[in-house]
């Protein structure tokens, strides 16, 4: 007899497949070096955080009365914090949000277990589109609800609006997006996020209560041309509650940080906010961490150098649809989504490992004929990786 | 018809009783002067962290290679990190713990949801004591399970070991003690500890499976008498799960950052540390804040400065009980427990609010017939408040 719980232990044994490559990568490393090991595998920030961020840590230490500086916040965030990042909501977007529309959350996953325990009463339907960052559906059933999981477009990686409008019955609470999106790189523009909204706004009206529109931004501001734009979803949709996290913009996924930010027109806005303190309290999460508030309330907006991200994903995408392969145009994020020549993600990945390339293949993401390539490398990674690219690409030729 | 979650919604809308007094000490201190009130009802650390905190953010922030400061550790916490706080435990406690039988959390709160959302199937029972911090059955239910409030000894506040063996049915998960208490300031000693491990192996056996002992420790370190020691219960009973957090210790808070330690004599050891992991993973607590888990390595076992709390206690106690009140003697924490005169404690409290005496009716701890008064304040206020608490006794004496 198992004395604990065997989801919980299910979850905390069973390793990722992204991280059964980590582990791989650095066995490889020993035997042929660490330079002959070209590690795609891992979605971190491989640049520093901006000067900004130490300045405003050593300011904060410097200025904050001792007591003050390390105690605790209210719960839902420090006012002056949540102020701070509502007026700049406010320039940057055009949406007035106040600060009791945003609730500081120790990170994105926090952002979605609170967002998620919140609204599900349990069985409660929540919908997302391949591919998909796969806690999504760890968080949903934590909060004791239902992910489905409807396909994209099979080209452009946009939802297919058929399928939602078939899958919006009324046992579905909301629908979460993620843009840029973590694993293909593809942005909804304007024209995806009003359709989306417009079609989310009619079956609430035909089912006679809202529909949220839970929209997950922590890649929010990588996108690296100049004509693409993140719309704000708050804009075209007032059922829209954003799940925000500074991990990438500012490199310190390490420290926590980041918010949810309920749309101030959203039908039952108090009460969703109130069930979104609720939540926190019950998950173990009021008061985010206090020192990094005031560092993302000094920082927001800013970001580390994005610069080389753009390199990398230039380069890439250029080399690999060079050589023949399929590819999604990555707008933002820093993950390039590829299709498995042959057709067989994981039979890909593994001739890819003979060249020491070492990717992701899609199966977890939803996607078994896609495979992730994370460009948050050095840019000299992907220079030497792109003649081994080309072998992959000759040997599949052959086939 | 409400879209959200209505039992969040209630956690999330209902002011806590110490928030409310809280709220009613700023408005009366616009009123009468924030000399003139005196407000007793926060258990926030009075005294700022010491100096080795910030000393220690200063070295971390010019030691440690850039990307690496802010970036991710392992989900359970850096290897380094839990190697520095195990090892420091050996010293302080004598109980060998490993890096793996550490996880890093962010704070006491997700300590604590994360070992009770290990641990429970749905319908488990845990057991605790009044007096007790109302948020364990938040924090209990949030894992599915059911929290039972056993009644202490009237006197001395210790366990009731009749009710204890009465309520230890097969059903029962764990039992969760806090000691130094929230709210009542009394330790359990090393008879204590041992009786309650016997009482708890007996029936382990009689049950044929483990029942735990969930310790909940953030008061640990603050102890005031010399012959005052809080005994590490692992050393005492096999099946237990220390949750911490540096909080009062270190007086950081707003910082979120503690641990849980599985006992590595535990008879499910290995099951249970990776439902940990996993209840981390599914709440959404992976990797605690990384410069905080950095910081408490190098403070383990320090604390801030506890001479302030320790004067504070002596005169508090010995003020009140000169006055004839009926107090626990506070071994430990900042909290002192105080018998309602008269019987009934929101009364207590209302005759005290007429002389601006602010004090937390023990209700929402299980304890009707007590009052909480936090001594973690200037020690001038308690001087200036014991004429306060004469004029209270003296009315009592009149009725």
């Amino acid at each position: 007899m198992k004395t604990y719980n065997e989801t919980m232990y299910g979850l905390g044994s069973k390793r990722s497949t992204i991280r059964e490559i980590f582990e791989y990568a650095k066995l490889r490393s020993t035997e042929i070096g660490k330079e002959n090991v070209f590690d795609f595998s891992i979605g971190n920030p491989s640049v520093p955080a901006p000067k900004a961020v130490n300045e405003a840590i050593e300011k904060i230490l410097k200025e904050t009365p001792p007591v003050e500086l390390h105690g605790y916040t209210s719960a839902q965030g420090g006012k002056d914090v949540r102020e701070r990042i509502a007026a700049n909501y406010l320039k940057r977007f055009g949406v007035e949000l106040s600060a009791d529309d945003l609730y500081m959350t120790c990170g994105a996953a926090a952002s979605l277990t609170i967002t998620f325990k919140a609204l599900t009463n349990v069985g409660d339907e929540f919908i997302t589109f391949a591919p998909f960052f796969p806690e999504y559906k760890v968080f949903v059933e934590n909060a004791g609800g239902k992910l489905t999981v409807l396909p994209s477009d099979a080209t452009t990686l946009l939802p297919d609006f058929k399928a939602l409008e078939r899958g919006l019955t009324p046992s579905v609470k909301g629908v979460l997006i993620n843009s840029p999106n973590n694993p293909s790189g593809v942005v909804y523009g304007e024209n995806t996020v009003q359709t989306l909204a417009a079609l989310l706004k009619k079956k609430s009206e035909e089912f006679g209560k809202p529909i949220y529109l839970i929209s997950d931004e922590p890649y929010r501001e990588l996108v690296y041309d100049a004509d693409t734009t993140v719309p704000c979803v708050m804009k075209y949709y007032e059922d829209s509650i954003v799940c925000y996290s500074y991990s990438k913009s500012l490199s310190l996924p390490g420290e926590r940080i980041g918010y949810v930010a309920v749309n101030p027109q959203a039908s039952e806005r108090t009460g969703v906010y109130a069930a979104i303190c609720g939540a926190g309290r019950s998950l173990g999460f009021v008061c985010a961490p206090a020192l990094f508030q005031r560092v993302a309330a000094e920082c927001d907006g800013m970001t580390s150098d994005l610069s080389v991200y753009k390199r990398n994903r230039d380069l890439l995408y250029k080399g690999l649809t060079d050589l023949g392969f399929t590819c999604v145009y990555p707008d933002g994020a820093f993950y390039l989504f590829l299709k498995a020549a042959g057709g067989d993600a994981v039979e890909f990945c593994a001739r890819a490992k003979k060249y020491e390339l070492l990717l992701v293949n899609g199966e977890d993401f939803g996607c078994k004929d896609w495979v992730r390539v994370a460009y948050c490398v050095p840019t000299e990674q992907i220079e030497r990786a792109l003649p081994l690219f080309q072998k992959l690409a000759e040997e599949y030729k052959r086939i």
